[in-house]
């Protein structure tokens, strides 16, 4: 079984080839001013390392950026964004050409109402930020979507499979990666993950701790199922 | 002049040899809940170039840093913070040691009043963070120092040198490093800088643009200047 694991890592079959994916992952960052911003605990290496597995199974990977500190993945295109709105952007620009969308990024669903071009001074007493909602990208790629797969991702600290099966409701999403982000060696930053992949037949499969590489493989081998 | 300066890198004098000097260095980072947080645009690159020049020239530095992605220099003692005012608690803690105290962290002037254990789920329309006062670490220090020579940063967008000046008075520090963060080649993640030095005369020095390395050397022989 192990000898097994290794070689489909070290030999990683070729069935996504021909296959246009694109991947999402990193934070995305909210300008308050220039110099204060609003984000979020992502790295972005579950969203690299979904990339850096699909192009190793032969798919033509577009990866969707915010501000991370990893490398590209040899051989995947990069797009790099920061806000939300210009993730949303660049994912809605290169839609139509994708078989298969996979949402890792963790997309911020506020940003400041009116962001300051200069810094504030800071001022004696409190301070209230006001926030706006952001576009809802997975949301909108549900309503678009045609022959295109869409996975998302659900990262909660509490009632994650409840959360996460509303998500792929209400998002029209075809798989739905649950993230418990407050579980040790699982979510933002670590290399490691342990996740329960949800689909729309209401079937749940835990995927046990391992690499972040491998939990890409795994789910890269759920979403090619629904084929 | 340029082999001078080469030299004078490469072989620094020992000029700090037996001081204590305590730098702090990058960005706080401010929880809203477990996954979103308040932050600002400091790489901590500046401040860990006066670490490094400073334990070159002999002296025995105290790293007090936020989350960055840097290399602490071989030699130097990192202590690690995230919030302002974990920040606050390790520069007091150690401040009476000190000779000289540099503070080239962005210290955020504000957090969440109220931080969520969990993660705060979206809700239909705009939403509001209130947000409290941090503690003002170099006017705190300003006020308890005693042999300490107290060296500020001051980070604006505009009115650089009139904000730059008034920090120093209000904060009572000894020298004022003024950083014109939206100038190209200056400021947050760059590797260069271009900065103004302010002294309580009132005399301003123009460093002009060079690496983070030797701005920081600059800074250190101001500093000892004052002696």
């Amino acid at each position: 079984k192990i000898v097994e694991d290794v070689l489909a890592l070290a030999l990683p079959k070729q069935d996504l080839q021909g296959k246009n994916i694109l991947v999402t992952a990193g934070p995305t960052v909210e300008a308050i001013d220039p110099v204060r911003f609003l984000s979020n605990r992502s790295s972005g290496k579950m969203g690299y390392a979904i990339a850096e597995a699909a192009q190793a199974r032969g798919a033509k990977v577009t990866l969707v950026s915010g501000p991370t500190h990893l490398k590209t993945p040899t051989g995947v295109k990069l797009i790099s964004t920061t806000s939300a709105i210009s993730m949303y952007e660049a994912v809605l620009e290169h839609f139509s050409q994708q078989d298969i969308v996979i949402k890792a990024a963790a997309v911020g669903d506020y940003r400041p109402e009116n962001p300051s071009a200069v810094k504030i001074k800071k001022q004696e007493g409190n301070l209230s930020i006001n926030l706006v909602r952001n576009p809802d990208i997975l949301l909108e790629l549900g309503k678009k979507k045609e022959h295109q797969i869409l996975v998302g991702f659900a990262a909660e600290t509490n009632n994650l499979l409840e959360y996460a099966k509303g998500k792929l409701e209400k998002k029209n999403a075809d798989l739905m990666v649950a993230n418990d982000v407050s579980q040790e060696g699982a979510g933002f930053g670590t290399d490691t993950n342990t996740v329960h992949i949800i689909d729309r037949q209401g079937k749940e499969i835990k995927i046990e701790r391992a690499s972040k590489l491998e939990v890409a493989h795994k789910i890269l081998d759920k979403t090619l199922e629904l084929k």
